[in-house]
């Protein structure tokens, strides 16, 4: 039987997420993090919301997480996140050590890969799973921003 | 006449706020964030009392200090900061775009500098600012955590 809990199954639901972000008028990059085909954090950016640039779904993701499970590390887990990391959060997901990162749309700019941030040496990544509706998500905010301006 | 608010004065506050760590079986890392030579926000690392490994020192300061002005640039401020941010510090600092970042003792192995990490191309960086003093404190808290264990 296959396993309903694949990463489409996973990186939908940092899609829903990332949409409550468009909703909110906000950059839409959604996050989950995921134990034992369990979520146990889910968020979204909300930096004009708090006004804050350290509020990226990842980083709301990882306190959530450790916050759950009572221990920092993340060792066990997987991040499911709509838009690849930048250096902050890939930076935190270090401290983390988080087992797996698995991101949508990639970000040739200001994306870790491009950065040359240095993730943990037992975190694997995985990119490209749903990756245009990660994408056309982030160019329709784009464009209705554009417009609005 | 000599302005008392020079680089020594302000690491000075950071120290405090690291010695405020130290007390707390932290991390002793402390920073605080200045505009027009007046302090804006000041933090201590707290990543163990909050089981969180994003509540570093210059995180927190970048929240309160974003908060403090209403505004999430702090392009105008300065983060003395009694440790060299990790990746993850220089990576939210790159998104803060904040003009200067002064840091007492050097992070050889996970610092920014040794990490590659990309600041905003207008952060401008002052090194070994009461360097002895920062790297003092910590010494003291990693000799007394092995005596311990």
């Amino acid at each position: 039987m296959m396993n309903p809990f694949d990463d489409n199954y996973f990186m939908k639901r940092a899609l829903q997420e990332a949409e409550l972000a468009f909703e909110k008028n906000e950059v839409p990059v959604g996050a989950v993090i995921v134990m034992n085909d369990q979520i146990i954090a889910r968020a979204h950016n909300l930096t004009e919301t708090l006004n804050d640039v350290t509020a990226h779904a990842e980083m709301q993701a990882f306190t959530a997480a450790a916050d759950f499970l009572g221990g920092k590390y993340l060792n066990k887990c997987t991040l499911y996140v709509t838009l690849e990391p930048c250096q902050m959060c890939a930076g935190a997901s270090y401290w983390t050590q988080i087992g797996k990162i698995v991101y949508g749309a990639s970000e040739e700019k200001r994306g870790f890969k491009a950065m040359n941030t240095t993730l943990h040496p037992k975190t694997k990544v995985v990119s490209g799973i749903l990756e245009n509706e990660c994408s056309l998500l982030l160019k329709k905010f784009f464009i209705e921003k554009r417009n609005l301006n």
